[in-house]
């Protein structure tokens, strides 16, 4: 045990303790007027979102044979912390224009859907950050996130909900921007592998996420929340069946691959996030799917091949391919989209498209550049504490009796 | 690795993508017109519903030790298809009388349940089928049961809600003539067990269903819901005191055995179905969960011993007592209750009789003979591929890291 | 295998049938009328609390290395007798006056929410008593529950969402009495212990604990739920995070330990409860958190060095510091919260100050009393069968395959 890492263990509980001082005090003075006008989202959205971010993502996490306490324990840790945080900002951000007073349980579910994003970028990283280096980032990628959301809604007019999927974008390019900072795992090391049993653990996680997903996508939608339950429900249906299928033919001998499944079958729902309220037929959302899980497998296919190891990225939860890829072909399908609605009114489409492509590229490249700057932050001395050789181990942190 | 069954994996995306493709070119057709009229069933119903298919029956299905990523896989795989399958079915019915246009979200949830009689005709031959076989007894018994619904509906006149809990006896008896021609399990192999970690997580889906089954019973009542929830969950707590007390004294040294906890919980619920929105007083639905579980744990005392072996049927999860059994006393409790409710009025007491007698009948009829017949095409030579000492192996069909 | 406890088994079912069967007759008489008003109580708010009790404190309580069966399984069974006894209760206590006749679902709610007491109990003699001792107690704790909060709510005027409240109170020290009559478990003994997969289920079940919280402690409130829901989700947040750092500051290496995180994320709500609706500011929530994860986790370091030994009191779970001290916290919370509030209006704040002083003082008492006696009479030798060799061990109860 470095005399480092003792060091370590005397900041965390500092760490923790100054945030949550701040957050409350802060609280105190942003929190004091009383917005309790009736709420628009109830509270099953809410419970549902929270239910997948603390339970779903946890689980899904728990792949690696002895990470299961850090997977499911610091993302709890990091989500209330996120949630907390994000619920100030929102609350800083009624002083700017356009000036929205909300009621808590609003503020909580949408910093609920904020902190997806941090819980996606954490599993590019899981197994090879501390507990001060995710906390740092959290604090980072979300206060982040939230002001690039601002500037979407605020200078392109981006409406809500739209703005509001940026998250796996954002989650998946700040992720791997992070991870490029961080040295990769000894490719003999063993603990980089899952066992059956952490297996059917993320496949209860996946399947948690596959079916709260619905909620998810229509959690900010008000007339078409209908609409985006069906349309999400198709694509994931869809995404689903096509994962099965491009698993055999992508495996050497023909099998099915787990890491598959846990990609493909969500992949779906993250595609058809952009557009499940507008869509008018479901099987315009069936090919979305289909193709998501396509670019899913795929990407999963090549990009541990070719881009990875080229870019000297370590993908630990395959966040690239499963959030990353996906998103990137919802936006896309999303811009069609409007094309194809409103190809006869030329002025409105250009500008529509613009500030879509816009808002996508803002996305993207804050993600990237902050993400960046993040990783060059958390690699620096007094925080860079897990040798390789302790990588994906749960001893490192908890207290494990066998 | 047998050649065939190289074969076979050579085949099983194919099919895979065939059906899919079928699926998007027929939603094309028959989704396209708009009916988007406010649903009848709401989201919270369809979740929960969703829920129970996908996490309830998928981790009730995983007590056999090297199975587990096989039973939430697979699982996940036949609901995704079948509730395609079973939403267009529903679409092209609504060509003929009566004709009805109903939203897409009730669709999907009614396929939802349908799909519960292929989850339970699956359990019979768990272990035993590939993925071929799988897919293709799903596409039937699907096509079969929404066709004997709509014959029961249309014919009969029996209102949709009672329509729907024949499910069961459908999935029971279409899954046990499925078995019978199959080949039984060496009976020295070790594989057809469980270990306490895998019996625990059929345990956590045993519960899961059992918290969801309230939804389940009262998913298409209009106005005695909240009866047919109290009903039902009154049912399951008698059934769920009966299995433990009727485990310690049919097993050989009086302790609890958890295959019994397993049938005896959700049998009070399998019965109730039919009658829980209309049953007047909780005691009557107590008493109808208690005999549920004395016929599932007596059942499965007798039906191992006696029964299964002269008929050479071997059936993997028990569906037989734990839906099987149970359904048919819930469908005579049903007309006994009628019975007593229409005495005065007799001759409306005896059409009410003859239909739902009637109904009864047919249903397990086409379940039987259907169900031979397809379980005779899926042992034809290019379907057969698993040999019975791969029966029960994950690691025939996945990627298995130990 | 002692003869004592041959005699054991062919007691249980038989106690098991008397109990259901006199359920049954009392059902007959005392749910005839037809109290079908509307609910005021949704079917949402009962299906989490049904989730939280059966599915989510019995994977709380699955962490012993060799008795997830009996946790998971004896939970049930105890449920569902006990929300059948209490159903009764309330049936009964309709005539006496206050008189209300409350639909049944109302009814189910709320014995589920009383039967947390028993849950909570349950805890600290978990594996260290049969199902017969488990039984009686359930029967004897609900009954006696019930009764003080009949008492509260008829002469103390207290209204019935504080009562409630008084659940974890009267579970913890109820069962810390019991406890305290049994013999303790030998120091040298392994099975006490958990393994990094039962921690891991216990995780799971602690989370969906915490997920569920707020509907727990909003199940009551009429007007104010949108305030309870997000004064608890802040109190739970404020706690997570303390427990994290408090872990670190506590063990001996500077580790997290899993057993601080399952404490102390959960104290957060068990606090906050008798004041969820009444919090103007989300801050004073948070501090009621923190202070509770501080309790709970300095808590469980006092205590198991100091206090338990020295009472000789073995807690399993440690159901005294994650409900019962934080429990005490939130009803000294509440009185300070009032005076605060009432101060201008002293002869009214006497009062009150008075009547809430005077329920936690009663239900403490005949918590610690009837508790003390229940543990008297469980150690009688018709019911002691259990040696200390078997504490913690499944396959005393069930058949087990390895």
């Amino acid at each position: 045990m470095s005399s480092n890492y003792r060091n370590f263990r005397t900041s965390v509980p500092w760490l923790i303790l100054f945030l949550e001082a701040v957050f409350i005090v802060l609280f105190y003075f942003l929190f004091s007027e009383d917005g309790a006008s009736r709420s628009s989202i109830s509270y099953p959205a809410f419970k549902d979102v929270n239910h997948m971010v603390i339970f779903g993502f946890g689980f899904f996490l728990t792949f690696l044979k002895r990470y299961g306490f850090s997977s499911t324990g610091f993302n709890l840790l990091i989500i209330v912390l996120g949630v907390q945080c994000s619920a100030l900002i929102e609350g800083l951000l009624v002083f700017l224009p356009p000036r929205e007073n909300e009621d808590p349980l609003k503020r909580i579910t949408k910093a609920a859907v904020s902190m997806t994003a941090v819980v996606i970028s954490t599993g590019a990283v899981l197994g090879k950050t501390n507990p001060v280096q995710l906390i740092l980032m959290t604090v980072v990628e979300i206060i982040v996130f939230d002001m690039s959301r601002w500037i979407n809604k605020t200078f392109l007019q981006i409406p809500d909900n739209i703005n509001m999927m940026h998250v796996h974008l954002f989650g998946a390019y700040f992720g791997l921007a992070v991870s490029s900072r961080f040295s990769e795992p000894s490719p003999r090391t063993e603990k980089n592998a899952s066992t059956p049993k952490s297996d059917l653990f993320s496949m209860l996680g996946t399947l948690f996420l596959w079916v709260f997903w619905p909620s998810f996508n229509s959690v900010q939608a008000v007339n078409d929340k209908s609409k985006a339950i069906y349309n999400t429900y198709f694509a994931l249906a869809a995404s689903a069946v096509t994962a099965f299928m491009l698993s055999v033919l992508t495996t050497k001998d023909g099998k099915f691959r787990m890491t598959h499944i846990h990609s493909g079958v969500l992949a779906g729902g993250v595609t058809v996030g952009y557009a499940a309220h507008s869509i008018e037929y479901p099987w315009i959302a069936m090919i979305l799917g289909l193709l998501a899980s396509v670019v899913a497998v795929l990407g999963s296919y090549c990009l541990q091949r070719c881009l990875n190891p080229a870019l000297k990225i370590h993908d630990t939860s395959g966040i690239h391919f499963t959030f990353g890829l996906p998103g990137v072909l919802g936006a896309v399908a999303h811009v069609v989209l409007l094309v194809i609605k409103n190809w006869t009114n030329l002025p409105r489409l250009g500008y529509l498209v613009m500030v879509h492509v816009g808002a996508f590229c803002l996305t993207i490249s804050v993600a990237l550049l902050i993400g960046f700057i993040t990783g060059l932050i958390l690699n620096l001395k007094p925080f860079k504490t897990v040798p390789v050789s302790k990588y994906f181990e749960d001893q490192f942190y908890w207290e494990v009796s066998f």
